[in-house]
């Protein structure tokens, strides 16, 4: 049973850099991080426009002082405060990710960032190797790996029950966008646009999630992968609507990722199948309580979250917040990742580097995975597909 | 999108009674009661053993003052503070219900009380009567009324999309209980005890969800009913682990209920089917942001939550959170209702009856029609399942 | 693997009584008994009008003098050629079953009966009397029952894998009938007609079919049931296109069954659900190769046919006519029944007792119990859905 | 509504190579050749032992003397006989489908072949070549074409319900094969014997079908491919039994086929997906009644069989057997196709070209891409999964 008790003397002081008024993802954020009570969110910078940013923060409850015209001025006058921000969490537009995370831990914070975290894996190991001299935690914002039965599959994986692995499809492929709507949505606009979004959309946009899924739940590297990717709206090029990915893990086993925002007619189809030598599973984001287990010979079987029959280890902290049968949906998977970002930022303030490894949590490698992915498919891409090495 | 901001100067201080450590609903009321800031739980009886209880408040982050041994002691000295609590929910057992509710109201205090509110309807309708003379509000737990598509359900029957409606099944119905295992539950040794549970068991305990889901959905009347109540397991009785109605509403629809707790194999099955004359629904809490829509002659529909084709009014307050695709749960259908309740709280505080008037929420007479439904049910069994008018 | 190789040095002569041109239910039954090479039809009394039946017979490649004006022709013709018919299948408007059934009889043939056999449980255990004095043998046609996973569903049960059968809820519930469509279709128009479709529409013509499974998975008699039935369409009264019924069982299951031709939206939705005391089956006739079977605490399977996980026993003769995957439907159903009558028609003529014992099929009990279902729900829809005793 | 009457004065005389005893496909020619009345089985090489060949088939009935012990005989004695076959099926290995398929058109006969057709595009199209200087007609047993919805998707793309084609994705992806089942399994042997079963396993066994589906569906014409295949099971070297493929279609399609028999637990997992730039739709042979359908912004819907509001061009010949809501299956596709093959191969022999040009069916060009896939799969499989050009 989930324990909402305190688990801090007081909650981290927190900061955001964007997702102000509009904001989807900055109210994903705001409702993730202080669900358990574990973060309070005491300042922002939360848009460009100083006013408006003012206006949002003080409508949120906030001191008109600590909403910031800028991130630089939030960290430098922030530091400068007893009560001064721990930690912050970045939910702007993809070109400004490396330059913020940056900022962030060198003023001492640790972070929270939207994927991807950086444009380039160089920039984003830049960005590891300051957090290791500093001392602070990075969490990448993989929203859809904190459902219990996505830790319930990696458990799955881990213990054998699939045998070898040897396959593994990963699609996110919605249908949104299968038009050209970047007109009227400025949200899509810069996502289509290659200097804010960088050298992908869909792939890093949504890809990057599936991808993540995959080695959450394998742990496989990637030997070597060939894309090919398409602007189906042309005056998205250089940037794909589409694309799709082949990949050879090292090991031996296969997989293919689909990324696309033309599915038309799709919410979401963020799936994964892992096949293995004696069983598979499959995973669906839109009904994230399900695992579909299939062994070889056997009928096909339904996994429930919160049943007894599951990997109690899966759970692992802040998992299972209501009894099977009840939906959980997007917000607790959120809600439990920020949890374990708390404790994970809690145990490197006391220097506790037993208990921090011991949280599981997307950090700076899910990161730099997830840039490289995008780097090497583009890459692939560039060449006309052709198959390119992966490190 | 969701408004996040600020809605009031300051949240409603709110207490809860029952609750405590180890209770699943304790923790959705708290979680949803917070959730958008609207209540700041400051006071709290959650245990019959005074010292659990303060164990369990300072662990929550409260103050030890105001963790109170009893109820009454809790109303009585918060009567008496400045800032003394406004609201309280009600999260005990059945049996108690009646008289805390009365004593919160006669406190002047707005009331959350989980079903069902009384064992009978006289007693309901006494509170009702108590509630309206003090101007204070009660709103009754069918926490899966708040969830997005089944407003929207009701937004098309209203709108008459199914044409009239003739039959409606309703179900809930369970596998959990479907051995004696209150021998080693104690939450469930209650619910099968006449003494603490009232008249029904799995009536009152589920069968009144789907129940209100048909009346928010249609707002039909029940004319006559006969009802099949059974204990599978004997040691039950006279409380039934399963049950079967069958319904005629006025004006010539009719109508199933079947609520169990021995349905083998199942988690919630909680499933209502509206037939109209030119189109039906169908709405499973276990997939709730999908609503079923079958036009007769035309292809099937699966309606997704958050998508542009649904009637705007449907969403209402506090619907809607993320974007459809993303699954929103069991906590945000919670979370959405007690935001309705903190609007009628103040709106009843500000003596606004216009705005009080416009909000949906389940109200007493929510709360009336589920101990009717159970009276009924049970006066019809009694009688080797002879039908009974309802009213 | 299914055995198509002969089973008789010659197929048995069978003919047709209605069924002719135009008949969905006529092409079904010629199918189904001639897939296996069991039957062979070389006679039949297609249409009342005797210049149809001839053109349409002589289009089916059949001798025109065999095709006749009445079946009283056609019996007294046949009954003195040395070649004549052995069997003769009924698909006649219910008005003409018993008639005809009783004449073929007479005339010493095996028959095969469209349900209702009879408009009363006397004129069926009359034609029973009959067919044991002529040793005869009844088929009637319940078209489902011969599914593969119909069976395994049947072993399941009687193996005890359930445990205790408590409930059975039972449905076949189209909506092609929401509106008066009887004005413009001969074949409903006489559907919704007493004197010629008998004391029932819905409940005879498709709730019999729900009912029958229940039955065959079970074995389970009704101790007593309450029926409310409804005309939505009121130009149908007395008959009904909608009706609900609760039943008892003798030994302490409880059920219920929904027939409706008002289900705007639905195809069949014929399922049928048992719940034992350990764990409950599922089937659905619209995706017949699955059946769900769902232990309480572990996770629903969804069991395959042609799978070797299976009881083997379940397939019996004629079942699995191809491996798991392959989808197999209605016509494979029909043709394993057809199947089974053959070789009980077989038995029956070589005196062989114990194999016509041996050979699960539809038969004249079945047939009365089907009439019985609807009188029994007739007497008590007719004193208000009063219970009635069953027997 | 299907039209059972007799098409031709006499069915066409038919013999089949391969299929005897123990066979599920030959089971599956002769139930589905027969059914509709069109063919008759009048003489059989079913099996390489003379004797077994002719206990099998006198057996079902047949002549002995027309149970010949290899093909070259009875094209030879049937030629000669006034009351000769005129069509032959050839269900053997793969090995041998071109010198059979080869030395029936030449003696005269029509064909239907298993595919492979042939083991390279040469032989297809030398196939191709006699097959149209002798008049004959050659069909392909793609056996999921001929499903109504396949029809019915087919109609949709073409009259541009789905907008301009943007992305295929097929697979047919099951697990039977997941170990080394041919040490006991004669069947699977010879499937992954490179001499018997030619350049690939899965690709040709499977993969075929759902890419024929693609171009049934969509006509599209792959531009270029690259495709990995393994062998999870070492011993099946150099054949695979999984394979990917990445494709690029003329005019701006991508797709991807994915074909495995090592997909732990799955069923079949044929399905298709086609993304068009306003809608997709979706179809699942295991549920082959069922055509999903989504336009983008409008809640998906999903197509059932025997619907007025499909296409009624789709049903073309010989579908729709039954009313919607009734189950159709593999036999019903197959028995379609061999429908469509009897009217051709009438056609052709009346010399009837605008009324063979009318008929749908997989004939030789289809068998010829499938050869080709296969072709160009190895090939780019052999060279590292380099993308090749396909013609």
């Amino acid at each position: 049973m989930f324990n909402e008790e305190r688990h801090f003397e007081q909650p981290i002081r927190w900061a955001m850099v964007g997702g102000g008024r509009g904001s989807q993802i900055g109210y994903s954020h705001r409702n993730a991080a202080q669900r358990d009570g574990l973060f309070k969110l005491v300042a922002g910078a939360f848009d460009l426009d100083p006013q408006r940013c003012r206006d949002f923060g003080v409508n949120l409850g906030m001191d008109a002082e600590r909403c910031y015209a800028s991130y630089a001025e939030m960290f430098e006058a922030e530091a400068k405060r007893e009560d001064g921000i721990q930690a912050v969490s970045i939910a702007t537009p993809n070109s400004t990710h490396y330059e913020i995370c940056k900022a962030a831990l060198e003023a001492n914070l640790h972070v929270v960032c939207e994927k991807p975290i950086t444009f380039t894996t160089e920039e984003a190991e830049e960005l590891k190797a300051i957090a290791a001299s500093k001392n602070r935690v990075i969490g990448v914002m993989y929203g859809y790996s904190g459902f219990p039965m996505v830790q319930q599959a990696r458990e799955m994986v881990q213990r054998g029950d699939l045998g070898e692995v040897r396959v593994i499809n990963m699609q996110f492929a919605h249908g949104f966008h299968n038009e050209e709507y970047e007109k009227n949505d400025p949200g899509l606009k810069w996502r289509v646009s290659p200097e804010v979004s960088g050298p992908t959309y869909v792939l890093g946009d949504i890809g990057t999630h599936a991808f993540y899924l995959c080695e959450v739940m394998t742990g496989l590297e990637v030997d070597r992968l060939s894309c090919m990717r398409q602007s189906f709206i042309k005056s998205r090029t250089p940037l794909e609507d589409n694309a799709h990915v082949m990949m050879e893990f090292k090991g031996g086993a296969v997989g293919t990722l689909w990324a696309s925002a033309v599915n038309a007619g799709s919410m979401h189809q963020q799936k994964i199948r892992i096949v293995g030598s004696k069983a598979s599973i499959e995973w669906w984001d839109e009904h994230p309580n399900q695992l579909r287990y299939e062994i070889q010979g056997e009928p096909p079987r339904i996994l429930d979250r919160g049943m007894g029959y599951l990997y109690q280890d899966a759970e692992g902290v802040a998992a299972n917040r209501v009894g099977g049968g009840h939906a959980e949906g997007y917000f607790e998977s959120w809600a439990n990742l920020y949890h374990r970002f708390a404790l994970a930022f809690d145990a490197a303030d006391r220097d506790d580097q037993e208990t921090l490894e011991g949280i599981w949590f997307p950090g700076i490698d899910a990161g730099i995975e997830g840039v490289r992915l995008c780097e090497k498919c583009v890459e692939s891409a560039d060449q006309n597909a052709a198959w390119v090495e992966y490190k």
